[in-house]
């Protein structure tokens, strides 16, 4: 029963770093990753150190000397077909233009499909998630999204999920996700909440090139900045912005969905609610430890603050995927018995 | 869907705690209570405050004079009855023989069943369970026990449950329950856990009266103790142990179910796990933090320790009740999917 077929929808930092977790649990076996250009399909379970390296783009080998043809079809030839060609240079895929359809296309063998794609316009995902109504999809779809007003489109369509057979994880990364679960999990001792603060810190230096969208994403809650604006902003542009604050952005009051995600599974008013964090490029080390607080009243009427923290040596990216799969797994579960409709994290926790 | 009504066995500290805070949420309805020779059953909810103020003991009104007659069938009148009555002195309650029997009597009522009953022999929940099973109960069995060996009981029961269809919670208090329940979160950033600790402080001055069987208990885990011989101290060879520890009782590798529990959830070696604490019945300011530290290697090659504490004015109580409420509503919600047999509160938890 606790078996799971999964599906990656982007070979992203996300997604690729999934498909690894994902290698250390015997239960989860990926069947299927595509990017735009790729789709890679196997039943009984992809290839992933195949897939990583061929998806890598920084692959660790010599260089070939000019005029050197290689011919063994192994990682060389990976490298031969280059970077920007993502999964279609894996061995297991085949190029596509259709990468959505494709997926749907093997929906049968698989129960959840982790949609790995940040930083595009607000409602990408959802008319994602529509394509999979419209194929009838009957399975778990999961998000790592981190805005809010996204939720508020994936709720409109609760009742053609419901038809569907649609199980809709949205929010299942780090923060949200892993955060907001450690805050309904520490709402426990209390009877009301008064604040949930949710701070976070990332050093990303050696993880910077892989997680451009992420850093992308995150410039869009600065001040002077939105989605779309950061969107428009050329590679260059963005080091700019980076520069001018020495590589570490801090934030706060960020419109993130942790907030209703916490309102949503009945833990507090998205009003008491406060996300920020800070963002270093130019460290590995984190510049802040992330930090979850929750004030509350216990029923014998004390006020106290329970607190959750991440060790400061737990990367960005462990504190996604090791959630994002959990949270997976417990979405397949809620499907397999004809549960439907949209969850966050923090509903799939016990909660009183 | 998430409507829940429940029954409680027992109404010392926990059960009647239990009763309290349930009244917070609109989806917990009680609806059958009992101890040994009382039962109150409302299919539309009992009257909490009145059933609370019967079984309370120590109940807060003025002594009546020698001779004064009371006859308005109030409080005074639970007063009049003793507190040695128990629920029978409940105006919801009949005074019985026979409460498990009359517990199961009402099950087609109820959803979950928490047996608050502590400190008695090992086998006492477990056989308590089999009554359940020859009566064909369908619903959920949850537990706030602390002993690993219980569980192993428990599991030999597990084809009996399933084809009850009984969902049997184990462990569901402060700890192994809430304790277990964040070691399996902050597991998330890790691929594997190398250690986990659980340290507890207690201050247990004013609610002492109320948890001399927890205490008890905790005895049963000093050096010189088991569960034996602890049940078997008078209430003064009790205070003589409590006095000669100045009040404040330390516990070291303690056998809390905290690590079978863990196992079972596949979070870790039961051997990874280390218990203990300090009680103190002498001050209601807990002797030490709550902590729990969870020592993992994340997938890319850190080991790092992360950390969820409770704030020191959280009482146990806060701490079990809560806990137990959340776990008994995730415990309804598998039992109506179908899932049956032995689950302990990390299992119940999101997890890859």
């Amino acid at each position: 029963m606790d078996d799971v077929n999964f599906a990656v929808l982007g070979t992203g930092g996300i997604g690729r770093r999934t498909l690894e977790v994902s290698q250390h649990k015997e239960s989860l076996t990926p069947v299927v990753a595509c990017d735009r250009h790729g789709v890679a399909v196997d039943h009984e379970g992809l290839d992933v150190d195949e897939l990583l390296t061929a998806t890598e783009g920084n692959i660790a080998s010599e260089p070939q000397s000019e005029g050197e043809t290689r011919t063994d079809g192994g990682a060389a030839a990976v490298k031969q077909t280059g970077r920007d060609e993502g999964v279609a240079t894996s061995r297991q895929a085949e190029p596509t233009e259709t990468p959505i359809d494709d997926v749907i296309a093997e929906s049968e063998h698989v129960d959840a499909v982790l949609i790995a794609l940040p930083n595009f316009e607000h409602d990408f995902i959802p008319r994602v998630a529509d394509r999979f109504v419209e194929a009838d999809y009957e399975g778990v779809l999961i998000d790592v999204l981190k805005r809010s007003r996204v939720i508020d489109m994936l709720n409109e369509r609760t009742d053609s999920f419901e038809e569907s057979g649609i199980t809709f994880i949205c929010g299942a990364g780090a923060t949200p996700g892993f955060l907001t679960g450690a805050a309904a999990l520490a709402a426990q001792s209390f009877i009301e909440i008064e604040e949930v603060e949710i701070w976070w810190g990332v050093g990303l230096k050696s993880g910077y090139e892989d997680n451009r969208g992420t850093v992308r994403e995150d410039i869009a809650h600065l001040p002077d900045y939105d989605i779309k604006t950061a969107r428009e902003l050329s590679d260059e542009e963005i080091e700019e912005v980076i520069q001018k604050h020495d590589g570490v952005l801090e934030f706060h009051d960020m419109e993130h969905a942790d907030d209703v995600l916490l309102e949503r599974a009945d833990i507090c008013d998205a009003e008491d609610v406060t996300v920020g964090g800070i963002l270093d490029v130019c460290s590995d080390e984190k510049p802040t430890t992330t930090t979850v607080r929750v004030t509350g009243r216990t029923f014998d009427g004390e006020t106290g603050t329970n607190t959750f923290q991440l060790d400061d040596v737990t990367s960005m990216e462990a504190n996604v995927n090791g959630p994002a799969l959990g949270y997976l797994k417990s979405g397949v579960r809620r499907n397999r018995a004809g549960e439907y409709g949209v969850f966050g994290p923090a509903e799939l926790m016990p909660g009183f």
